[in-house]
C-alpha cells in the first residue's frame, strides 16, 4: 500500500477573529494545490475532516461548502470522528485513491471554535464523549484525562513533573514552528502553578482552543514524480474505536483503540516500531501523551513518565514526539489536527523543518485520537 | 466496479418517543447482520451517515457510539453531506471495499430528529444551507424549495396540482410500505388545501421530521455468494458538488450536483437511463422529485410534471419513483435516507418489496440530495 502526498498546505493556528471557517478552509486548500504545483481542476474529490461546525458555527455540510467556494463541483465529503475527524478524512482519501476510483485528491481539516463562548466550546466539545453516560453526570473532557492520569500516576508512578514535561517539551518545539499558536518557552514550575482545571490537570497541561485549517494532497502513487521530485508516501494506516464511555472500557490507561491502530498501520507498512524516525501524537493533555507513547510500543506500558525524563522524545532523542509543538503549542482546532499531524511529517520527511528539523527522519507517525479514545488513527509515512 | 449488498436492516421509520440514537442504529445494525447471515465480529468496518446528531442530541463521534455498543472495535467513521450522508456514507464503505483494505462493511443511517422543538428542527436543518448567506436572512429549507417551485412553474408551466400528484403517489405507496411513517392515502385536494408552509409548497408537500435508521451490509463482489444466494450489486456510484447557495447557481430550475453524479454513475454502471427499472429519489420536498426526475434523465428538462399526468413513474408505470413512499411518505430521518433508498432498491431487486413490488425489476436508481442540491450522489443497482 502506497499513496503519495504530493503538497501541503496549513493556516497559523490561532484565534482568528477576522477570518470564519470557509476563509481557513479555503487558505490552507489554495496553498497545498499551489505548493504541489497543480490546479484545482486537477483535483477528482475532497474530503474534510471536522469535528462540530454544526454547533460551533451552526454550518453543517461544510464539504461542499469548502468545494462550492473554491468553484469546484467534485465530490466532496465530511468525515467526523470528533478531535480524530482529520486522520479520518486521510485514511477515507487515501482509500478513494486504492479504490481506482480517484487520481488526486485533497484531504482537509478544519475548525473554527472561538465564535462561541468558551463554556460552550467545553461543552460542544463533549460531544465527542458519551452524552448521556457522561456529559450529562457533568464530566468534562480535561476530567476525564484527569482520571486517567490519576490512575496513571497510581499504576506505574507517573509523577506531576513528567506531565509537567511534555507541556515543556512541546512549548519547546512550537517556538520554532511559525504557526504555532502558543510560541514562549514554559518551564515545570509554570505548569504546575498554572490554574488548577482538573486535578492533576493545570491549565498548561490541557491543549488550547484554536481556529485553524490544514490540507494535504494525495495523489497515487505512479503518479507522484509527475508532480514533485520528492513525494512522501503514506505507507500503512490503522483505525480502531472503543466504547465512548470510559468507565466501558478494560482500563484506564491503556487506549486500546491505539494499540490496535498501531498494529494495524505497522504491519501494513511491513515495519515495526523501531523504525520510527518521529511521531506526531494526540497531546490534547499532557498524560495523553505519555499514554500515546506508550500504546504505540515507544516504551513498555508505565514507562512513559521515564521517556520524558531521559529526552528520549525531544528533538536530538532517539524518537522525537510533537516535534511541531503537538496539540499543546500548535493548537488544537480538532478537526484539523489530524491533516496538521501529517503535513508536519511530510515537512520533516523532506527535509523542510527547519529549526526543528529531525536529522535523518526516515519513517515519521502520525496518531490522532477522537474523544477520550474511542476512535484511534494511525498513519505511517516514508520518503 | 462491482460490489454486492447481503443484508439490509430498517427500523420503522417514525416518531420513536421511547427510543434514543444508539438503540434505533442498533436494531437497524442488528436487522442487517442478521438478514446476512453473518456475526458482528465478520464485519471489518463500518460508516454511518448521520447529519446532525450534535445539535439534535448533542451527540457527535456517532459511528464509534454504535460500533461500541454493538461491542465492536473495528474502524467506524461518521460521514456527513447534510441529507445526503446516508448516500455518501455508501460510497466511502464502497470505496474502502474497492480498495482491497475491507471484504465486509456495515454501512448505516441514523437520525434522531424529534428530541429538541420542531422549530429548532428548522433551524438545524439550516446548517445544510448557507449560514451566512441564506440561513442568517431567515431563509427555511421549504422557503428555498418554493423558490425552485415558483420558479419551475414561471419556466415549464409545472402545475399546482402535478406538484401535489407526487405526495399523492409517494403516500399511496407508502401505504404498502409497513415502516412508513405515513400509511394513509391523500388526495390532491387535501394536499392543496393543507397548511400552507411557503408559498406554494403546503404541509403535505413537505417531508416530514422523522427518527429512524437504516443498514446495509456490503461485500467484496467474490465473496458474496458464500453468504447469499441472491446478492445485488452496487455497480456504479456518482457524486457531485455545487455551491450551498442557491443564489450562486446557473440555474434554480436544474441541480447541476444531481446531472454529474448520474452520468457519472451510469457511465460506471455501463447503463443508459433507458436500462433503470425503478429509482428511490430525493423528494424531500414534491417539487424535488419533479426536478430529480428531470435531472436523471426519465424525462427532458421542464416535463417531470408530466410524467406524473402519465403515470409513468407510478408502480405499474414505465420507470416507478419512489416506490418506498419516499422522504414524502416513509420519512426523511436525514442521514438514514440515503441508506433506506438503498435498501428498497435490494428488496424490489430480489422481488421481496410486497405489495409494491415492481415486475421484473433489474436495475435500480437511487438519488440522495444534500441541502438545496450542493450535494447529490446516486447510486446503480443490479440484481
Amino acid at each position: 500500500m502506497k499513496v503519495a502526498i504530493i503538497g501541503i498546505g496549513l493556516t497559523k493556528f490561532d484565534e482568528h477573529w477576522d477570518k470564519n471557517l470557509r476563509e481557513l478552509a479555503i487558505e490552507a486548500g489554495t496553498k497545498a494545490i499551489e505548493d504541489a504545483g497543480i490546479r484545482g481542476r486537477d483535483l477528482n474529490a475532497m474530503y474534510i475532516g471536522n469535528m462540530s461546525a454544526g454547533r460551533f458555527i451552526g454550518q453543517e455540510h461544510v464539504a461542499a461548502l469548502v468545494s462550492g467556494e473554491l468553484g469546484l463541483s467534485i465530490p466532496a465529503v465530511r468525515v467526523e470522528g470528533a478531535c480524530a475527524s482529520g486522520g479520518l478524512a486521510l485514511r477515507e482519501g487515501v482509500f478513494s485513491i486504492l479504490s481506482g476510483q480517484n487520481d488526486i485528491v485533497l484531504v482537509g481539516g478544519a475548525e473554527k471554535m472561538t465564535d462561541i463562548m468558551p463554556d460552550y466550546v467545553t461543552t460542544t466539545l463533549m460531544g465527542a464523549a458519551d452524552q448521556e453516560w457522561e456529559a450529562y453526570y457533568g464530566l468534562t473532557f480535561p476530567s476525564l484525562y484527569a482520571m486517567i492520569a490519576r490512575r496513571h500516576m497510581f499504576e506505574f508512578g507517573t509523577t506531576r513533573e513528567q506531565m509537567a514535561k511534555v507541556a515543556v517539551k512541546n512549548h519547546h518545539n512550537g517556538c520554532m514552528n511559525p504557526i504555532a499558536q502558543f510560541q514562549n518557552e514554559i518551564t515545570i514550575k509554570d505548569v504546575i502553578n498554572s490554574t488548577m482545571v482538573a486535578d492533576p490537570l493545570t491549565l498548561l497541561d490541557c491543549s488550547p482552543i484554536t481556529d485553524g485549517a490544514a490540507a494535504v494532497i494525495l495523489c497515487k502513487a505512479e503518479l507522484a514524480k509527475k508532480y514533485t521530485d520528492t513525494p512522501v508516501y503514506i505507507i500503512g494506516t490503522g483505525q480502531a474505536s472503543d466504547t465512548l464511555a470510559l468507565h466501558d472500557r478494560r482500563s484506564l490507561t491503556t487506549l486500546d483503540a491505539t494499540v490496535k491502530a498501531a498494529q494495524m498501520a505497522y504491519k501494513q507498512a511491513g515495519i515495526t516500531v523501531k523504525d520510527v524516525s518521529l511521531a506526531e501524537v494526540h497531546d490534547c493533555f499532557t498524560i495523553a501523551e505519555i499514554v500515546a507513547t506508550e500504546d504505540l510500543g515507544f516504551c513498555k506500558k508505565g514507562d512513559g513518565g521515564k521517556l520524558l525524563d531521559e529526552g528520549v522524545t525531544e528533538i536530538g532523542g532517539k524518537i522525537p514526539v510533537n516535534t511541531s509543538g503537538g496539540l499543546k503549542a500548535v493548537g488544537h482546532p480538532v478537526g484539523a489536527t489530524g491533516i496538521k499531524q501529517a503535513a508536519e511529517i511530510v515537512m520533516q520527511l523532506k527535509g523542510e523543518a527547519g529549526k526543528r528539523q529531525v536529522k535523518d527522519a526516515k519513517i515519521g507517525l502520525t496518531h490522532n485520537v477522537g474523544g477520550s479514545g474511542a476512535t484511534a488513527v494511525v498513519h505511517i509515512f516514508s520518503r
